[in-house]
């Protein structure tokens, strides 16, 4: 399904011994400015991010740090208040300037603990997690029968048999490098519970949006409609959702108790992490590097989004020690609550609506640190093409392919309204929803080889959009 | 590391060919006795196998009820008792002679709750389970400076610096088709604890035994010596021991806290369950078909040892619902306690002891439900000769390779000092330490395919062992 890559090495030596080498004297005299950026131009500079960044590892010693000191880092959680901290030290340490934690109020949601067990026609516990900003179920949980779904639409088929019910959405996602899967079942998870409560149901279940046969429960975001009562939502493991599915197919009655004493406090204050390097001839426009520095409440937010945090400090670390000062500003934005809320994301949307107009892109690392296989770009006609180009100078790391798809990353989304062209770092996504929004989300699934070449493709992009001129085409209202 | 398998399909195919076609006029006029029993005679019974297996999907069947209905069976457990009850139900419904439960007393250990907690340099819960027969902390739980080693040696060179101390053994395995890194660091998980206790230690941490990164913690016995106090013993998940060992590393003062209440109770009553099929010639004689029927008490024992329970239980329903009757008599025995203390064949083997003479053979499935390579052999000279000549009718299922290493099964090694030839089958083990011992040890990772070439090649091979003539040659004293 993808296509092939734009651009062999071979090719890319054979272009840079032509422009080394053999400089066409028309084509100077046609053009006496200096050449337009171009992928050799980004090779060399992805040559010597990477040469450091193999010589410091800088990436993953962050992202250690991160994991293995700080911990996961929910919303509103003493472990997001300490990756701000540390963001901040981090950022100042390294040199790079206007460095600010910029304020936003997030959503405290506290997990508590979920107690979960099929209790007929046999009994078993069942191994779960709350979804996140679940209400809690009534004091004393809640009990029912189970009626299994696989979709949307199969649940309002039920009509009013769901009356009473707990619904199980049963939909299994799969590997793959774009994630398509999860992209596809996570409606469910997001909106699942206020429809079937619509239809009467009292909670609901569903299999866990994870690929990793390990018995692990997968947390993630659910939200409630306006206009349906709002009931507990929980996620449980695949192994159970199996077996209930066959219970179900036998013929069975299968209830199943639940008691979740998950709750929702009043906002509380956080921040999102910002840091420069300033640009060398037109500091006031802006391309914003950008991930999000909370994670969930399970495991250690490695791939999700520690990695991205790491791509991010360290890219801009490299440049500045390397003295990469592009035209254009550099501006890193540690995004609070991506996960249950985008409040970090629409926070700098609003508070910087009045200098949207000089962010002349903004790129996003939000897919974990599988290898990175290239970009998406949402920008104005011509954008993606230009990307493509620029990314020809990277296939050292491997990321050549362009999705012209219109997606930079959740945080970013909202420079979209203002024309920011978005760019998002395409990392393979295999096998990351194996350990996502879990327990199992921890350092020891770190390829360092592959988050360096995330860094690499990271940075030098970011450099490139930055050094580019004209800048990407933005995006037309829509 | 595998010998090549001995007999490819195209040489089945000319020998089936050779003795159905060319009968050779000299070798019968010397050999006036039907043809000794070849592989062309497994071949043809193994495809009635197969055809009946394909069709009824019965040990599918049996497993997904012992798992789905009764679940994980730890000695003692009511879910033990169930499993005998339904053994017996099973046998007897499927025509089997002389079905009976025989007595057998078993340790009785409870596992209770086990609250783990990295408490410095930071805090974090570890996920964990007692090892089976630990003894509980004492009231209030244990907390120590944790100490890693890879080895018995390692710890043994320590000294007294393991005294307060919590020793982390730390060692990795590895996926391969023998379970080889299982073989190799077992020992510290059976024997670990009370050689830290000689040394001071107060308690031990093991890293799970298991293949998948899923932060899931595996169980196992472990046992106590003689001469050492009683310590307890816990495993925690492979990514808990790396983040131990990552701190460690970085000189990091690393404490632990932990509690179990784990204990043990007076001995209980349980039973082997046997049934049989009578031999046509010698009925005296008996082929023991072996697996163990008690599990770990997490997941489902759906690998271990559900799987062998169903290749038993199916290959006595399909040899006696094909009238495939042998010479001697086919004993069904599903052994209690394989687990923790392998009580069941010891009892078996004390007894049965005035008839292990005439156990002609025993076969034994204990290594889960992956597709079957071979067998093991445990025989007297020219034993795994034999069987290796019999299994090359058995290339349709894979089960063609034969290892002359004396190993037949935990249960069934009890009967080596008797004499009695011990035949194991040998299932790919590649990935059952991703799941053995832990709460993803589900129905769900039974690939039906695999499950159906054991039981043929089990059932096939047993046919064999109890109809050839002679017999096995026995093992000799040592």
């Amino acid at each position: 399904m993808r296509p092939p890559a734009a651009v062999r090495p071979a090719r890319v030596a054979l272009a840079l011994a032509l422009t080394l080498l053999l400089p066409v004297a028309g084509a100077r005299a046609a053009r006496p400015e200096p050449a337009p950026l171009d992928a050799t131009a980004v090779q060399r500079v992805a040559e010597r991010l990477r040469a450091e960044e193999e010589a410091s590892q800088g990436a993953y010693a962050r992202l250690a740090w991160l994991c293995d000191r700080i911990g996961h880092r929910l919303s509103g959680s003493p472990g997001a208040a300490a990756a701000v901290g540390w963001a901040l030290e981090t950022m100042r340490k390294d040199g790079l300037k206007e460095v600010r934690a910029e304020k936003v109020m997030v959503p405290h949601w506290i997990r508590g603990t979920a107690e979960i067990a099929l209790v007929a026609p046999v009994a078993r516990p069942l191994a779960g997690l709350a979804l996140g900003m679940s209400v809690p179920t009534p004091e004393g949980g809640v009990a029912g029968e189970v009626i299994e779904v696989d979709s949307m639409d199969a649940l309002k088929a039920l009509g009013d048999t769901a009356r009473g019910r707990i619904v199980l959405f049963n939909k299994a996602i799969w590997r793959d490098p774009e994630g398509e899967g999860y992209g596809q079942v996570s409606p469910l998870r997001h909106g699942g519970a206020s429809q079937a409560a619509r239809q009467g149901a009292v909670a609901t279940l569903i299999r866990s949006l994870g690929t990793l046969p390990g018995r692990l429960p997968h947390t993630g975001a659910m939200s409630y409609a306006d206009d349906a009562p709002r009931i507990p939502a929980a996620a449980i493991t695949q192994e159970d959702a199996d077996h209930l599915h066959r219970l179900l197919a036998a013929g069975e009655t299968v209830r199943v108790r639940m008691r979740l004493d998950c709750r929702t406090l009043p906002d509380a204050e956080s921040a999102n992490v910002v840091g420069e390097l300033r640009g060398r001839e037109r500091p006031e426009e802006i391309v914003v590097l950008g991930a999000h520095l909370d994670s969930w409440d399970v495991g250690a937010g490695a791939h999700d989004d520690g990695a991205g945090v790491a791509m991010v400090l360290e890219s801009m670390r490299l440049l500045r020690a390397l003295d990469l000062r592009p035209r254009r500003t550099l501006r890193a934005v540690l995004f609070m609550n991506e996960e249950n809320g985008v409040r970090g994301g629409k926070a700098y949307a609003a508070d910087h609506a009045a200098e949207l107009l000089r962010h002349v892109a903004a790129i996003e690392a939000d897919r974990g640190a599988g290898r990175p296989l290239g970009f998406s770009v949402g920008a104005g006609p011509g954008g993606a093409e230009t990307v493509r180009r620029l990314a020809q100078g990277l296939a050292a790391s491997g990321a050549t392919d362009i999705r012209d798809n219109g997606d930079g990353g959740v945080d970013i989304s909202r420079l979209r309204p203002a024309g920011v062209p978005l760019v998002g770092l395409r990392s393979d996504m295999t096998f990351y929803f194996d350990w996502h929004h879990s327990e199992a989300d921890t350092l020891d699934k770190i390829d360092r080889a592959a988050l360096r070449d995330n860094v690499v493709a990271m940075a030098a992009m970011a450099w490139a959009l930055a050094e580019i001129d004209p800048p990407l085409p933005r995006t037309p209202s829509p």
